[in-house]
């Protein structure tokens, strides 16, 4: 039988870790105790199975669990749950991994694009890729429409939305999208070089649904949307049915948790269609290590069920000075993500087109 | 303007909390640093506002921080990014509790039925409720649906799908729900007695959907939703659109966060339209203390905007010794949900009839 094998870092006294292995194990799989499985299916091919205990630090052990694939029911939201349903209430448990059977990832589908899809898109190959983020929200959407010319015209590759625009009053997203989305057109046309804007869909399936329809209407070339805050399930059923563009996830509302971020931000949105894949990296205002971030960037970009590799997108508190050191630890395919320090500029335009040269000349060392 | 309070509970040292109370101020408000804020529309109303910060330890204090309501946009993703989008990814910020403006708490819209419409529904006015789970998956839907008909034998008001039953090979949904549903209806009609039978919906928005059409074709009474798989926005709509029933919401993958429970499990999902919301309680196999728990039931049944209270459904390793002592502590209006450990018996039947006779004596004594 079929199964996902989920590790599970559980901190217990070394005489008790497979007692507390095996209760993960029921907890995550049939949810009562043993005396109470009274069927052979289930007690034979249901149960969890403790697959390996390695210690890894004082009264810390990784535990995998064999998942039967069965019990998923091929859903994404009931992957979740078997994953880390109700041990996400255990206090000494935290959701490390998973190596899923090809069979379920085929159904997840993993990027459609991935980096090369990105690049072709882009017409880049041989530079690390640029983004910019227009904000702050409570700008009105001509003003919003008028930071994406100026970072278009500072020659950023990919320009998206700030999180935080939604559907909000001061700039709804219909009539932003088109502005924005028309504002980049503009200065792709006069200038020849191809540009993508990555408008924020945040809401409700129904409200999702609509923008999806926008996007495609006004052939808009990318999407930025956040996972943990639209729910998982909502994401992959998106992806797959209601948009034709590259994915750009945003990790908002996905620290929250107890699941350690390669995994999480790194193989599961990646699995569930993100072309590419913000995160806060290392050194800047949110607190990853180097170590995860080049994690991170591994889950997205290393052998993965034949899947197109993600692009890492590292941002948070970045600024144009650390470029080369950035593209020096992360190497070509990475797309850098610079939003509030160009904004504080005097000059906004000329400090992106240093970002842009930046980046060409890290790319060339 | 109206705001929204959100309370952070931040790690800092005496001499920087108010730098970095400000810092979170901007990062769940406009993302970029106050240089940045050209705009005075922007700066005066659209930047988060630090309210009050509150020592409440060594090196932790409580932050209040007023959020414009106009930028939720009154949408439940967008509430939930405004209040911990970012944040969730700063390891020394915890979001404990926000209070919402009405306008905006009407636009969620609160439990529909509640405790005195869940009371309603099953005639059951003087004692606590009761509730079972019907598991482990693996079972066929046959196999489910006798252990529905010994707990409804047995007196229980509510027979709910343990939650980690979703569309499985052994247990579809259509076929399951069907089934459970007629079992519960048989011994109903045969005693006379109310019963609910609560099928647990888990999926895609497209698949909730249909099954929530099953639901309505069956009569089925009530359904078990876990907000924080299927997401807290899709939650939202499903009740608000497509079903007409009390809703039991589930913590699942809920725990696996940095937000108090009593705001997320207590509030939160009161507000999106949980009429009875299950938590681990304190003493079982998980691991709230009894003050969270008190906290988690008057968060549910206390005043908040005029919307009805919810039930609490205590549940997570309960047993039918504990109910006297679980009854002293939370009181009548509580339903107490008792899964393995009636499974464990020898004899189920007669178990489940000592949880309820228990549960009817306590609410006497």
């Amino acid at each position: 039988m079929s199964r996902l094998a989920a590790t599970y870092r559980i901190r217990a006294l070394h005489a008790d870790i497979e007692r507390v292995a095996r209760t993960v194990a029921l907890e995550q799989s049939v949810e009562v105790p043993m005396e109470a499985v009274r069927d052979a299916y289930v007690a034979d091919e249901v149960v969890g199975r403790v697959e390996r205990i390695a210690p890894c630090g004082e009264d810390v052990f990784d535990v995998t669990i064999g998942l039967a694939e069965v019990t998923t029911g091929g859903d994404v939201a009931q992957t979740v749950n078997m994953l880390f349903g109700n041990s996400s209430l255990h206090a000494h448990v935290e959701l490390i991994d998973a190596v899923f059977p090809d069979s379920l990832a085929r159904r997840f589908g993993g990027p459609r694009f991935g980096i090369a899809g990105l690049r072709e898109r882009l017409g880049v190959h041989d530079r690390p890729l640029t983004c910019a983020a227009i904000k702050p929200q409570g700008l009105s959407s001509a003003a919003l429409a008028q930071v994406c010319e100026t970072f278009a015209r500072g020659g950023i590759d990919v320009i998206k939305d700030d999180h935080g625009l939604a559907d909000q009053s001061y700039s709804p997203f219909a009539e932003r999208a088109v502005a924005c989305q028309r504002a980049v057109q503009r200065v792709s046309r006069e200038t020849g070089r191809r540009i993508l804007y990555a408008p924020s869909l945040v809401g409700s399936p129904k409200a999702l649904y609509e923008r999806a329809k926008i996007v495609r209407e006004e052939g808009i070339g990318m999407v930025l949307l956040a996972p943990a805050l639209i729910g998982m399930p909502v994401f992959h059923e998106l992806v797959r049915e209601h948009l034709d563009v590259p994915i750009l996830a945003h990790p908002a509302y996905a620290g929250a948790t107890r699941v350690a971020p390669p995994f999480l931000l790194g193989k599961l949105f990646r699995m569930l269609g993100a072309d590419a894949v913000i995160y806060p990296s290392y050194g800047g205002r949110f607190a990853y290590s180097e170590a995860v971030c080049r994690d991170l960037a591994d889950a997205m970009r290393g052998p993965l069920h034949d899947m197109p590799a993600a692009m890492p997108v590292p941002a948070g508190g970045m600024t144009v000075e650390r470029v080369p050191e950035l593209v020096r630890f992360y190497g070509r395919d990475a797309m850098l993500l610079i939003g509030g320090s160009l904004l504080v500029a005097d000059d906004v335009l000329e400090r992106t087109r240093a970002f842009t040269r930046a980046v060409a000349q890290g790319a060339r060392t």
